[in-house]
């Protein structure tokens, strides 16, 4: 694969679904003079139950379909994709590549001061364990605790408004880490970030929240600046972003103006190697 | 200039000076698995009052020195050649090169809860207002103090036990920073994160110490894990580490081995630019 290492290249960013969001907000947020190629995989999400060669075959297809693109650097906003693929996609392309997973962790240890960690995620991101072995790679020591919590994901779909059944559908889903005395929660799910006061809420002013999506742009920044390629000038046009999904544009656009509060302009992407027969 | 980009090439560190050594404990704690390639250019040391160009012509010296050997990173650990040789050191290599001021202004900008971050370090450092440049480039709102402390310096390199005339010192180098209430304070020079405990105790608990050399270890992580240029495998063994000075090897081996807790090598450096003319 060809790439412009240029000052003016995107960032790609891509995810199975809409997840991926979060991630696109902290680059607006944190850099503004960047414009962003995102890819999501909607019409084949979610990655999390799927076998992990198909989440590896999936996640080239659309690293191949960004790299038409000139890109300086490309971030897989996906737990499970980062999980599964990441080392065979840095191995693919000649950018600096992101997962999310070694951001949060890393983050998570530099706040933690018991080293009392805990992880919510998706039940495939848990299953994977991705973000226990980053962290105990950097300090076996680590006191932590990971869990599933699948509820999470339709509450912040279904709009996250906080009232007392959104209340109960969390106070339920976190009360497994109550007991473990955590000083630190990773949000290892890239929808978390959208919940992440009423989950701050929950567990308490002693427990510190990570946003996997944040972290990972504040990594974005440095590892750009080190080559010399954060851009200089004026904020990028709304227009200039690109927002590809393999689903229904109108469906995506609607969820991402909610999220992004801006106008995104959608484009249907057909990867060339799907069929009928990837989608479950 | 040809680099290879191995997973087995070293980190190349620069400084003026023995300062980036602090780097150098950095690296040693958080990327054992790292060799590093030290260059020390104590003979022309300090480079805070020499005029820029010469700053960038030692400086770029330097970084064709490192660049003989297979080099995977760069940094630069001195704040002087950050402020005024970095970019163009990044147009001269084609690996990712480092700075310490903009991984720390990044870091005290995450920390600050009130927004009233400090910067400490040489005359010539805070002379050039890269931090302050730094600072308010992510955030103009931000209130920033900077301080020159040029008695903490020779405080370090003496030994920097404490007693009551160490103390008194610090009190009386710090004392203009008291009235600002700071909530965060970057040691903006890298001798100070070896009197850090000391300065921690007279800017009292509200204020959260960051060190360059800390966040600019942090963010090689990030860089180098992105490119999946993370070595595996066992910790470095001693002797494969390099520290080049162009000063008397032995005073230099003298306090490596004091701060670093560690036998180090060092190496005499004749950089063939150098003349006598060059030596103030």
């Amino acid at each position: 694969m060809t790439h412009q290492h240029s000052v003016e290249s995107a960032i790609g960013i891509l995810d199975s679904g809409v997840g991926g969001l979060t991630v696109v907000r902290e680059v607006f947020q944190q850099l503004p003079k960047e414009k962003v190629l995102y890819f999501g995989d909607t019409l084949r999400c979610p990655y999390g139950p799927r076998p992990s060669d198909e989440v590896r075959r999936f996640t080239l297809e659309i690293v191949r379909y960004l790299s038409g693109h000139p890109l300086k650097a490309l971030v897989i906003a996906c737990n499970t994709a980062t999980a599964l693929a990441l080392d065979e996609v840095r191995r693919q392309v000649n950018v600096p590549v992101l997962g999310v997973v070694e951001p949060g962790a890393r983050a998570a240890i530099k706040v933690s001061q018991q080293g009392r960690v805990g992880v919510i995620g998706t039940e495939g991101t848990i299953r994977s364990s991705a973000y226990e072995r980053a962290l105990k790679r950097i300090d076996p020591r680590l006191y932590v605790v990971s869990l599933a919590c699948p509820a999470l994901v339709p509450l912040v779909e279904s709009g996250r408004e906080e009232n007392e059944n959104s209340r109960k559908i969390l106070r339920e889903s976190l009360a497994p880490l109550k007991k473990h005395r955590l000083d630190s929660l990773i949000l290892g799910c890239t929808h978390y970030p959208l919940i992440a006061s009423m989950i701050s809420r929950e567990m308490g002013s002693g427990v510190t929240l990570i946003s996997s999506a944040e972290e990972t742009t504040r990594e974005l920044i440095g590892i750009l600046s080190s080559h010399g390629l954060l851009r200089q000038g004026p904020a990028r046009h709304p227009e200039e972003h690109h927002f590809f999904t393999s689903g229904r544009p109108e469906a995506f656009r609607s969820i991402a103006e909610r999220w992004l509060h801006r106008r995104v302009r959608v484009e249907h992407a057909v990867l060339s190697a799907l069929d009928e027969s990837q989608v479950g």
